[in-house]
């Protein structure tokens, strides 16, 4: 499959230096191992290797949803692709589901939902900040699944429009305020989540789950080390993200 | 949606106590807080609450993928859904890829990455040891994704049949040894992973994989804590699983 | 230095199997791996091994603080040493420290407290409930540091007697309902620390400490991994401990 | 207790901004707060607080051996706290012992050391590059133990001149040249610590333990993560320490 012009690519120096980029033609990407021209990019297959005008070797491959998310233009903090696996497994999102999010923030989520929902579920986002809607509409068109989401400029809070859907999945600042609306919105046996930062959030969210009646109740943190793999010097690596957020997981039943 | 006879319900009893079932007429359902009748099952919506003969209160759900996998019959240890998530996302896995996995053990892996390259992406799954290709058959058959699996009962070290497939994830003993198969079968900018319980094992492979044009080399170990959030006894569960695996992604350019 | 009768000895057998036992004439000690008998070692140097009916070798050393409190009889579940390592360098306490600890328990980290105290400072332990003094007595005892340590039997809520102590150490159920009494028996700069399960605990006592001249706030867990190191096989433990509890610390200003 | 001029004080802002300092007539301390006039604190009692010139409050406590390791000059990677609180009570180092210690680095693990088998007590600290021993003498003398300690200008690796110590702990880059030394130098019973930062040192150490006549033996990592613990702000704080090193722990037998 060839590098077109128009597609984002993933150009990749090394593990720690990557750029999503749009190939375009007469277009030139500056780093500090030179400078790569797309001219030579495009028309190229992906998983190509690309030399900067100083001789550095780049390479140029089609980027994941997760590439794209790590790469988005963030209006807001993001939910991390360790944390998106484990919403998707615990929720149950499979191709052909229909999930309600909030809020959509940069769409970071939103873009991984709708990668795994598609071709024939939807995922229904909420965010009543209009700037932060315009932001993820251009994330979601960059990674290629607008036609999957239907983003809506409405606080989650006022009401979820949707009925009968499989998942709610929640990452706002007031999660426990939305537990009886998105009881109401998922149909028998569905999953609720929610990702929260702080301990309170997690603490006011299940109190709220115990008084509807779901089931099922799990909160839990992921932690992930990376390690640097290398003869005679392997171990993890000296820093790491000690917190991103606490999930909640919970199903409905009547 | 009701459930019906033939289907795999989920019972639930609290967090801990869950059994994966089959729906169907006359049969009963014995556990500590008593006998759960399917036939007070069978045509009921899906998270419905049915009682014991005891009295306690059980529900019945829709299992999810995830549920199924911890819950199927094991021939051996499986990828637990907190690495498979990151699996997922770091492989770029999405509805219509093609993945090579090996070996398929008891099908844990495999059902979930059927159901999220569903419904025209294809698993390749190669397992030599026969007896466990019957067990994985079963459960994928359980778990309703079996048509979306081509099972083989061929030892991948032997070589790898599929081309330009998206993905090669091994969980075998040797992975050191697939490397150079896996680069041969994916195509340019395909993902490889590898997941290995052992150091050494990961020691050996991102030596092999350093040897090929493999980019974007990452090793990591996801590490996932439970909660018990209660009203003035909120902490994290005593008991924790402490290591599963490493898992080292890759990606093949040329 | 031999082993005399009358003397506490640390059997070891492997890593896991060890047990703390009084060296008697005539005493025999039964394993699965055979009978140990103590006529045999008695009189020998302290690292000798010695063999048991059944041929396995057994090794008698001399048992450290950790040893003791690790095997100690146990009244109430007890301070880690992961844990009473961080207390100690924290609170900075050291020989010649006068340290006000409760409650006692079973006297766990009145052990270390006394060996780190000694042979000049005191620990001052309050335990209101009997019982375990008379647990925590036998154990410091047999710790041979009972001479370092003043045991009360008195609830520390009700006040405490010593003035201008070196550091005061909770690990008691309500440690927020101290915090004054620590303020007042704490010289200028001397350190608070609380050991408590639960976030709870761990959010009033923080916001009782904030109300006082407590400065240096810190509120951290201390998680151990413990490896599996063998060719080919290194890894970290399946199974660890997820939690035991959370440490805050303090010092008084004036 | 009065600072008198000539102490090393710790200044304290907040829990991120603290100074290691001498008390000095005349001296003033510049920082982003204001300036702060030892004049004003010397003859205060310890745990004072004083303004600086712009008003804000700044606190003068006496240094901990902590204190002192995390303020003090390194010429090295020191050991942490977190991992020097498990040596110690790993080895069972308590106030009387004779340790011996390879290298020296910046007197980190050696102040620690001093401080908890004084005064009766000896730490024999081997360091081949004369110009870190200068350095750790330096803050040796800084934190008022260098009588407890004899500083070696030698590589252990060319012999242990002290018998019969009761502990050998190596923060070297090849311990496993050490083990048979440490085996001679130890009484028995004597424990050996290893503190690595890579896998390959844990892997190469253990297999030289495993050939001597060594007990007992525990690898081990500490993982901790600090708290922010505010009222509706509650949680782990997002960076943290991924990885320090790995330690080793075994005892001699005959």
């Amino acid at each position: 499959m060839s590098i077109n012009e128009g597609d984002y690519v993933l150009l990749i120096y090394d593990r720690k230096r990557k750029w999503l980029l749009r190939a375009e033609k007469g277009k030139k990407h500056h780093t500090h191992k030179g400078t790569v021209d797309f001219d030579d990019i495009i028309g190229k297959p992906y998983g190509s290797t690309v030399l900067s005008n100083l001789n550095h070797e780049f390479h140029v491959v089609k980027p994941t949803p997760m590439d794209i998310i790590l790469k988005m233009r963030r209006a807001t903090q993001i939910i991390y692709p360790k944390d998106i696996g484990l919403i998707l497994l615990n929720t149950g999102v499979v191709p052909g589901c229909r999930v309600v999010e909030a809020g959509t923030g940069s769409g970071a989520l939103t873009t991984i939902l709708a990668n795994y929902v598609k071709p024939h579920g939807r995922v229904y986002s909420y965010e009543n900040r209009a700037e932060f809607l315009n932001t993820a509409r251009k994330n979601l068109e960059k990674a290629g699944v607008l036609e999957y989401v239907k983003l809506k400029n409405r606080d989650i809070l006022e009401g979820i429009e949707e009925e009968e859907v499989d998942a709610v999945i929640l990452d706002i600042a007031t999660p426990w305020l939305a537990v009886r609306l998105a009881y109401e919105a998922l149909k028998g046996g569905g999953h609720f989540a929610s990702y929260s930062p702080t301990i309170e959030q997690v603490q006011k969210t299940v109190k709220e789950l115990k008084k509807e009646k779901f089931v099922d109740l799990r909160t839990l943190e992921c932690i992930v080390r990376y390690f640097n793999v290398e003869e005679g010097k392997t171990r993890p690596e000296t820093r790491m993200i000690g917190h991103t957020g606490y999930m909640t997981f919970a199903r409905k039943v009547q």
